[in-house]
This record gives C-alpha cells, structure tokens and sequence, in this order.
C-alpha cells in the first residue's frame, strides 16, 4: 500500500497541556521520526509539498499547527521559549522521545531553543532561514500582519528575490501549495499572527551579554540552509549560525531569498539527505 | 587499463611563452577537464590525494606547477594578474579550451581573474579557502615564508583546529602526502614563496573603490567552500564571495579551519559532484 503524502495525509489531533493540536504525519513509517516546525503565521498547508514529499520519501514526517495556528486549539504564545514548551508536550503527546527537527524562520528559533533545553528530544537538526536570538536586524520592523491579507504577494516578495529566475521558481511553488486539495487547513488568524510577530521580534533583541552563549549549547549535528539574499533574515545570521553553533554545516544558495529551500528544491534535498543519513 | 592516479601519475612538461610548465594529468579521460591550482608555496606534491583521486575518478585532472614553483621554470610572479596570464598561457599549451575550475586559497584567486578575465575558458568554478580581492584581513600579516622550514608544523597550525579530531584529521592528511614515493615534485624555493606572498598581499589591499567589483563580472556557476574557522583565510570571506558573485553556492564545515575540503573530504566530494554535475 502506498504511503501517504503531503496531498492525502489526513489531518489528526491530538491534546496535550489543554490544547489540541492539528498534526499531519506521513511518508516511510519506521525510523527517526522528522519533526517539521513552520514559520510565522503558517499553517499546515503553507508547508511546500516538494520538501515534505522529498523528505517523506524516505522518512516518517511529521507536521504540525502551534497552539491556535490553523487547526489547533488554544492561544498562541508570544514568546519562543512558550512556543517551545509547548512543541515539548506535542512531542510527548505523540511519544516522540528521539527525533530529527527541520526549523524554518521561527521554527528554526524552536529549534534552537529545544536543542539547548532538550538535547536528548533531537538528534540532528536543519535550520532553514533563520538566526540566532540577537542576530542581526532580526527585529522585523517592516512585517506587519496586514501584509498576510495578500499571501501570494508576500510570498512572492518575501520568499523569492526580483530575478526572472526567482520568480518562476515563485510562482511554481505558490501553484504547489494548491495541490492538496481535500482536508485544508483552517486559515491563520490575525491575533495568533500578531502574537507569533511578537515572539519573533522579542528573539530578535540582541541581549545586553553573551550574545550567542544560547549557540554553544547546542552540540548537535546541524545543517543551516539560507538564501543569499534572504530579505525577511538577513544571510548573516546564517554565517553567525555555522560560525557559533559547535557543529553547524552551512549551506547557502544563489539568487535566492527566504524560500531558499523550495527554489533550489532539488539540490537542497541532496543536501539534506547527505547531511541527514551520513 | 586503470587510469593513473595520484600516486602514479607521470610528471610531465610543457612549455609556454618561455616557461617550461610541470604538471600531472590523470584520472578518467574524455569530457569537461578539471584544472586544479594550488595555494601560496604549495607544489605537485602538497594536493592531497584523497580530494585530487576522489575528483579523477570521475574526471580528466590537471595539477600544475605555477612558474618557478617545484618542477616549473621561470620567475614566480608576485601578483595574481601575471600569475593569471601564465596560467592562460598553460591552458593554451596544452589545448584546454572549456575546464573547469578548482582554485584553493591562492589558487582561488588566480580563478577569479581568469573568471572575469578570461569567461569562456570557464565552465563552473570551486572557490576553495579564498576570499575577494580587498577580502577582510587578507594581509596575511601572521604569515612568513621561514614558517616554511617547518611544513608540517605549519600545515596542522594552518590547516587544521586545534581540537582533537580536526587534529587527526591532520595527520591522516600528513600521512597521504607521502602516498606518492616516486618522481616526487622539486621543493619549493624560498625566492619563489617571497613572490607569492607578495602576490596574495597585494590581492589582500583593499582597492580605494569598488571594493567587490570583480566579483559582479563572474558569471560562472560557483561552489565556494570553507572552513568555519580557518585561520588563513577568515570565514567571513567566503560569505563574502556569496553574497557577490552573481552565482555562487556557499557550503562551510564545522570545526575546520584552511584544509576543510581535505577534513570533510568524504561529503566535500559529495558536494563537488552534485555542483559539478547539475
């Protein structure tokens, strides 16, 4: 029987600490689970089917809403250290004692923050489009959540640069998100976008010491993807990353903004399986 | 019949506007071939063997001598300009008119001039350990040629962290630049070191204007790749080299310092050949 795919996946819950999550898993059953942790004021359906089918292919893959994002219940924290607590008790909801984490944008800030205060949960880590907390220029002052009311718009700018290239790389991903067409998610409101703005612009503060002392701990294997001209976190948080982080490899495509994964879809693949399986 | 290889290779000889050029050519004939150069005081004999085989298993590998170098005539020229024409005089020599490119640290540099000089040689350049013209602290103030009198003392300074397994590392790379017993390379004079590193220190000003303007006229499809904490060539060059050439994908690796392709060996190969044959 075929496995499931980012297209038929039903939609599942579960409930832990008072909320029900909305949670989507599947691919190759069996293995070390790979959890995948989305970016501000995405929902389950914002997840770019190429990437979670290429890693389905090969691993049980796991989807998931934060506490009042799209189908999950409760209210959205607006801080990453309650968003990471949270993602905590999704885990233990599921029996996830071990497990490979994707983080993209603030998913990779959960990330960070579960690797420093969990290390046992994770065994290798992959930060897409993120930084460290206080890196630079990470306080988001031209993001406002009126912008989400024109989705295609913002991702066209946001996540692909101005190059013809990257705009056809643009509009074929925003014609991939369609392809799931039973069972969507539930939209993403405009409180819960307001409280994950903040949560993203409080990691963004540089802190008055030890800016990068979080980095040091965590000791895992991690890959950190970026675009070199990512305009939503500037490409030196990636640099700040792999040159911080105890055992961070780095990878950086051209011509390419915060949806660097997706435009370079098929190489960036080939990275991650050889960063994941080696 | 097996190809050569490293260890097996003829040093052989060619002569061009004056110069009597020793290089190698192994590995597996036919197709786009592969032009290696090298770092600053560094002959035919310093490749490492793992990198220079793992490449000609699959491809048509050139290793030269720059001129007055190891088996090489000549006067060492001490920029990067006219070491760029005697390599276009090299690759004329020898009716190589479409390579592609591996530039290490000093080499690197040769392979931008001749990406913005000479465009059509070039199919697809890998920017090993370098950094731009008018790079960040690419004096190389720390470095004098008497630091030469003791190779492997420099080498696992230079080339290697100081923690425990990059230290390693180190050794096992000592040990296969001793793979190849016979016709061994000339050592490299104190005179020919002197102009080269003049060369790569007037590489190393920063021009009064346009500091990265080469970079824009490099068009070619570029891997660039570096250690996360080389101490020849700081990181923050490569980014910097991503972050300008119009096409360039940037991988750096953890705890490693200017011999990171030779420490990661196994997956920089990975990484070579998926940017070499996309």
């Amino acid at each position: 029987m075929p496995h499931d795919t980012h297209e038929t996946a039903p939609t599942r819950f579960v409930e832990a600490s008072g909320i029900r999550f909305a949670y989507r898993r599947f691919g190759r059953p069996g293995g070390t689970p790979l959890l995948l942790l989305n970016y501000f004021a995405a929902n389950l359906d914002n997840w770019d089917p190429r990437v979670t089918n290429g890693f389905a292919a090969e691993r049980d893959v796991i989807l998931v809403d934060y506490p009042g994002i799209g189908g999950s219940s409760g209210e959205t924290p607006s801080s990453v250290a309650a968003l990471t607590k949270d993602c905590v008790e999704f885990c233990r909801a599921l029996n996830l004692t071990r497990f490979d984490l994707v983080g993209f944008s603030l998913g990779g800030m959960i990330a960070q923050q579960l690797g420093a205060e969990y290390p046992a949960l994770i065994r290798r880590i992959l930060m897409l489009g993120t930084g460290p907390r206080g890196g630079e220029g990470m306080v988001f002052d031209d993001l406002w959540v009126e912008e989400l009311d024109d989705e295609v718009g913002l991702l066209m700018k946001a996540f692909f640069t101005q190059s013809e290239p990257s705009q056809a790389a643009g509009r074929a991903y925003i014609e991939r998100l369609k392809r799931r067409v039973v069972d969507r998610d539930a939209p993403v409101s405009k409180p819960a976008a307001i409280a994950q703005l903040a949560a993203i612009r409080e990691w963004g503060g540089i802190p008055q010491k030890d800016r990068f002392a979080m980095l040091g701990q965590i000791h895992h294997p991690t890959l950190v993807v970026h675009g070199n001209n990512d305009v939503v976190v500037l490409p030196i948080n990636a640099f700040l990353l792999a040159e911080h982080l105890p055992n961070a490899q780095l990878i950086m495509y051209p011509d390419a903004s915060h949806g660097s994964q997706s435009q370079h879809g098929e190489v960036f693949l080939e990275h991650a399986k050889l960063f994941l399986y080696r």
